[in-house]
């Protein structure tokens, strides 16, 4: 394929619309989910991102990345307040729905009710998890760590409460995030479903990986 | 569907290798590259990670995690001692040998060599891009972040080179990742290719969302 090369003084040239969607789609596909929260009082917000990422599983840990724009600050300011919320995975029947809750609504407006999205409350866990979500994950605060190269914070929580599809999870513990019909995305606003291509053997030194999926 | 219930007392007491599987899946979807560099003395070195996030637009910032594990103490050690790396995506054509790197090579052997992935070398960066990536990515260290909850690394960097087949780079700065070939992972072995969903409008409250693919 014959290759465009763009230098760091073009990056800076570009004007902005330009350099944000470039930008956000150079890192890939990204996991997708939406993150549900409440204040003290029971206020619910729901707000979709795409830069969650594994920090470690012992203690499990998963971090993302708030930017230091309004639209995210409810749902930053309830972690903080709280220190709870949850991650629930987009999936083919919500990526609309969870695409809408980045619309920029008046605090004191629930996105659940926006976009016909149920909040779902179980085991005392104090953050809402969405109903149509397969996958859902509850969250406990543990660390916030300024980025203060370009004023964003990072958000380093434990996964402590699990949901899954009882059919998707394998007994090596390996989750079939398309079974549950998880989906991902790219750049700022395009969604895609997925098609497994294999699962490999763990890697070693002079021998041949093999594919772990049963003929 | 019907779900399985875990909490944080039966995720501490899963056995080691069905929690890190477990873990690794639940985060969804991944971008999935191949991290070239070499030391002062020019020994490269390829590895394959799963851990990047955009961080920002303006400067184009993106993060990476580090273990504080063997296999990856080379990339982290040549990235300080030089200041640059490359980020190169990973496509269906290459996704075995890309996971092949992932084994525990002696130091002073490249894996470029091992799994027959060519390296490049272009504009005088100082370090080695992946000659079968499609979207190649050129950075300059620019910060190191301790993560002391578990002595994980982050590294950030700002993207200064940018490579990509020119029939993917849309007008309005998006890249259309499928036509690139670049693929996502799931797990640590799980490779997947895509098929776009849609591409939706920016979402403002009382604004229904369309899709902005051409039909």
């Amino acid at each position: 394929m014959s290759k465009i090369h763009i230098n760091k003084v073009q990056i800076e040239q570009l004007e902005k619309p330009k350099r944000v969607n470039l930008i956000n789609s150079l890192g890939g596909f990204k996991s997708v989910a939406l993150v549900g929260t409440s204040d003290e009082n029971g206020n619910e917000n729901l707000a979709i991102f795409s830069s969650f990422f594994h920090i470690g599983a012992n203690p499990p840990l998963i971090g993302m990345i708030f930017r230091p724009s309004p639209p995210e600050r409810d749902t930053l300011f309830n972690i903080l307040e709280t220190g709870f919320y949850t991650i629930n995975h987009v999936n083919e029947s919500i990526y609309k729905q969870a695409h809408q809750t980045s619309a920029r609504y008046d605090k004191e407006i629930s996105e659940f009710e926006m976009t016909n999205l149920n909040s779902e409350y179980k085991n005392d866990f104090h953050a809402p998890f969405v109903a149509e979500s397969n996958i859902q994950l509850g969250i406990e605060f543990k660390e916030k760590i300024d980025i203060s190269i370009n004023n964003t914070v990072m958000i380093v929580g434990e996964i402590v409460q699990i949901y899954i599809p009882e059919n998707c999870l394998y007994d090596d513990g390996f989750i079939d995030l398309e079974k549950a019909n998880t989906i991902t995305c790219a750049g700022l606003d395009s969604y895609h479903k997925t098609i497994q291509l294999d699962r490999l053997s763990y890697a070693k030194p002079d021998k041949e990986i093999t594919s772990l999926l049963k003929v």
